[in-house]
């Protein structure tokens, strides 16, 4: 499937199919699609529980209002952002430096950019949903491309979901990901309003 | 160019050719693709400010410590998120309900709903974080699909930004994103680390 194509034919599914599992390989292949998104810095601040026993799944369901296709989907993804991915830019940077794409004194001067940059609350907190949201379409158009379906949520309890899933405190729930094959009865894909009305050229005034 | 190999290839570039711009037309349907990702009740909660005009991009170059790329771009989006987007659901859900995909009484209905959820000020701005984000991903893996490189940045501005190129109260800017056709000199894709590292099934134990 072409990305254009995988991009326009995309919708959010509600309904999966229940008789279709994934492996563990084919989720781990689908998080290997998610961390080719850019983040700042390279930090790489995204972490993903995939959601795949059944008794897991019912208890996902239960903090997440109920919707069942947490239940039905072959997975779903509790995508994470790291309210604190500077200090593990050092690891995340590693490879880079391994590679000699960069030096060590790279790493620790983009380390020390980041924990300035990172110190306010607000500023980690923007980076850990954008993070985590890049992560998460770029895994939603790799499952497309893949045949499979994809419903994002942000219908669900944050401190249920830490505490259920044992997420440790420096982690924010950015949205959950529910993957699998789709079943019949899916909305159609939904219109969206024209290019028009949301796009401006150089300056955003009457926006 | 398939949705996987778009994802694979793509990396953030720093060096764009300054002598092939995109016309308006190219430029709107990057937009097109880029509105295709989801958001929360399809509120489409995205805007985009194309900046291309070279005095515009010496302006916005000032306002994002000065990174060369701004200027170098065929165009640098400004990817905004609507703080309050609910407000703006009815017009956006509009086109569903004259496609019959969904009843007024839905759209009042989730207006509703989301009117209550984003009353709060830090879900309104992760919403304003996250649909913008999704949208930029789109964008760039749409702009690679059509050969194009992309330089997602954070390192900017807001306040100057916003003053620049008035840039409305109710938006947050999310990131800026140079799209133009790549010229030499660009990092090669930067190593990530390894899935295992970043992926735990069924519990976020030891994360």
């Amino acid at each position: 499937m072409t990305a254009l194509e995988a991009i326009r034919s995309r919708i959010s599914a509600n309904k999966f199919d229940t008789g279709k599992p994934l492996s563990q390989h084919e989720v781990r292949e689908l998080v290997e699609y998610a961390v080719e998104a850019p983040s700042s810095f390279n930090q790489q601040n995204w972490r993903f529980v995939a959601v795949t026993r059944k008794e897991a799944k019912e208890r996902l369901k239960a903090v997440s209002f109920n919707q069942q296709k947490v239940a039905d989907a072959a997975v779903t993804f509790i995508v994470l952002g790291d309210l604190k991915g500077y200090e593990r830019m050092p690891e995340a940077l590693a490879p880079s430096v391994k590679a000699g794409l960069i030096t060590q004194k790279d790493s620790d001067a983009w380390t020390g950019m980041a924990a300035g940059m990172y110190a306010e609350a607000r500023m980690a907190r923007d980076e850990a949903v954008r993070s985590g949201s890049l992560a998460a379409m770029t895994l939603m158009l790799a499952a497309a491309a893949k045949g499979l379906a994809s419903g994002p949520m942000i219908g669900f309890d944050p401190d249920g979901v830490r505490r259920e899933f044992k997420i440790p405190e420096r982690y924010l729930p950015v949205l959950l990901l529910p993957v699998g094959h789709a079943a019949p009865g899916n909305w159609p894909r939904k219109p969206r309003l024209p290019a028009g009305d949301v796009l401006r050229f150089d300056s955003g005034e009457g926006l």
